[in-house]
């Protein structure tokens, strides 16, 4: 049994740093490395993949919405045609950095609005994927378990890892509980790390209302800002160690 | 003898339309295609890499200083490291739009400001070239004829296409007279008819103070915007076939 | 009886020209200049307030959101209170231009997609109203005829100007009809000729099923791009002024 | 005798978090506000305005170039009227909120590279200049002493104000030793205390040389970024007091 634990990195732009990289890196089996468009620059993204290689951690593409205000979380009414475009365009400029670095993306996982909007909106899901397909169709598509951004990558022919998020809850039909209601995150981390060995060893998950539901666990959600969040990865790799489950990139 | 015909396209931005790209595309050899700083957004790339591809056009990346309010023309006090990491990006950026459409970069050619800086600043040069030699080494770098962009490129192991342009004065030194300066631009279609020639078959120029100098014309420079551009080229096009030149992608 | 005649004007951007600002600029009352977010830059505003000031046309802003690659007409997801700082940092940037010039700003419209959302959206059209009247309560709050905006406007204390549309078919509950669907513009010039007198004349339109709906008409939105657009302007024009409408600014 | 403690706000953009706002405001006189190009968004500008017209502190402009990639800190040759013209534009989008939050604009500082361009370029400082001049001619420039800067802003007609450096080392001639040069700041506290009392009471400072150079002291440009600079300001203070130095607003 392995899990592979997959962390946003490169969200830094400019003048302004962002997470802490070099902190969370050595936690984890895949970066998924920001593009330009939500966050990240050119600089950024020239050291992020060097530190990434350098760690021995798995490189994946995360492209996001052109919104650097918004952090790319607002939706925007997009044309399907445009998600494609900004997809290729950010798989292949990530895709400069790991060729001058001699290394290349293993993975790819949309960002914020563009993720949540490939979970639900079949057209958007289907753009993201043939444009993942037609670059490289050997690229492993990370999406949301259960979603459809993971069926219609099936569907074009793409290998896929389902993501479960550690300290989520989620809604009876498989989608997470929105940030907008107030039991949206699980503070308390042993349930939080009860939920990551039920995913992992069971492909279940209990909902919000108590339904226990199916999904797919290929990769977990980490996140690397602060001294909580780091902790609370630790406590992850040491509870699934200790279960016996290989932690290894997709 | 031989010569490419090589035209800046994909230089609209949103909702901005730019330039003549459908009219200009049949009577060049190569196109060089904004990447998305100075202009061109992904919509624009998409689009044209396929015309460029359905017109059998070779295609290059024309990456730009991040300034699109500028155009790319404004110079930007930059470190060469940051000149490398937007070669790169941009690179990248166009490279995926060509594995989308089954084609791919056959030259490079910096836009405005970093193509001048280029020419005169040396680390800048350096970075230039070594950006495009670490994404590809067998892309072409064009730059201007006898500058330090083509001696650092050929310095790092590049091919090389130097560019003459076929409206503009020179300095003595080779350089090109200053657009600040009254007589930059050649008006007369005879005497720029008589320059190509003069460049392409004897690789010689005269200066604006009438001294004979020495360059390489390996691409000369046209334009596509208005009705007096297109036929331009249509008469550089005449002359060059009628002095037994061919037009060839470089 | 009298009308306003409206357009959108300095919506170029940095090389980029858009419309044909000095040609329809003489035939018009009222510009709404665009602020920078979806459309025109610092040096395209100074230019534009020069201009209207020069015709002696009321300059209204045309605020939208920090969209330029959509040119703002795609709704983004965004909160009241984003909308609210939007519309001041508009406000104040196009102010900056007016005091430079000896001028003033006389009403706001927002643009595309913050236009649209305004209309509909209850929550948008507040703080869009809100944010005018606290920058300056004497501003007059252009919006579609009928909708949310002129509500909220009226509400937070605000004159309010009806917009209607020449060329543009209207739903039975007052809405224009979508541009997606197929009828949504009247392409025979007569038939806007006749919808214009009778909008401005009985306060009423024809919808596209036929149903007689009552509107309010203080002011026509018309384009000045193509040779097209300004004759149909110079027509209503005509129209308007044999029916004995006086064509005067807000 | 007085003088006042100026520091640069609201440098935060979007999903960024930037400089200790909070913390150091309770301890200045001036509050410098970003304004959008360099830094600051329409939503920092709107907190930023409120916690300054909170804590009674004075409310000044800080425009910069159109760089947020490069945080307004690389030289860009840009001409004179898009200096005004950006100028122009960020007062106003500031002066926005003011009107919002009932306060007005105090002062205008330009950020990094326009501020060095404006102290040594006359052309970029008679732009400066004029620009505040016609926007608001009340209002005082703050500028390096003894700068073109300066001497700009009084030859149009504006109040000023000399800005010094508390820890930063001065050439034989009034400039700053730039920071590219080992020696550029005062690493020892005392020091730097000590050339702040001299600067203030005597308008003198021993340049990097040893030599007694003459300035004017109106204002103290301050760091809130980190525990040591808030420390160094509260000794800045504790010393000013102790010296029977008012510390007020400009």
């Amino acid at each position: 049994m392995k899990i592979d634990l997959n962390c946003d990195l490169g969200e830094a732009f400019g003048n302004y740093s962002f997470g802490g990289d070099k902190d969370i890196i050595p936690l984890i089996t895949s970066a998924n490395v920001a593009c330009g468009f939500h966050a990240g620059d050119e600089n950024v993204m020239n050291d992020t993949v060097k530190i990434a290689k350098d760690n021995g951690v798995s490189i994946g593409a995360h492209p996001g919405l052109p919104d650097l205000k918004g952090f790319g979380r607002r939706n925007i009414d997009i044309a399907p045609q445009e998600v494609y475009n900004l997809m290729i365009y950010q798989l292949g400029a990530l895709e400069g950095f790991c060729k001058a670095h001699g290394t290349r993306i293993n993975h790819v996982k949309p960002h914020g609005a563009l993720y949540n909007m490939g979970a639900k909106d079949k057209d958007i899901a289907h753009a993201i994927a043939q444009a993942v397909y037609d670059f490289d169709s050997s690229l492993i598509l990370v999406g949301l378990s259960n979603s459809l951004l993971i069926s219609e990558a099936e569907s074009v022919g793409l290998k896929t890892a389902s993501e479960v998020f550690a300290d989520r809850r989620y809604e009876d039909n498989g989608q997470l509980v929105s940030r907008k209601e107030a039991d949206a995150v699980i503070t308390d981390t042993d349930e939080a790390l009860d939920q990551v060995i039920k995913m992992v060893t069971e492909n279940k998950v209990i909902s919000k209302n108590g339904k226990e539901i199916d999904l797919k666990a290929d990769t977990i959600c980490v996140h690397g800002d602060g001294a909580h969040a780091l902790d609370f990865v630790s406590q992850i790799r040491k509870k699934l160690t200790k279960e016996g489950i290989d932690i290894q990139s997709l």
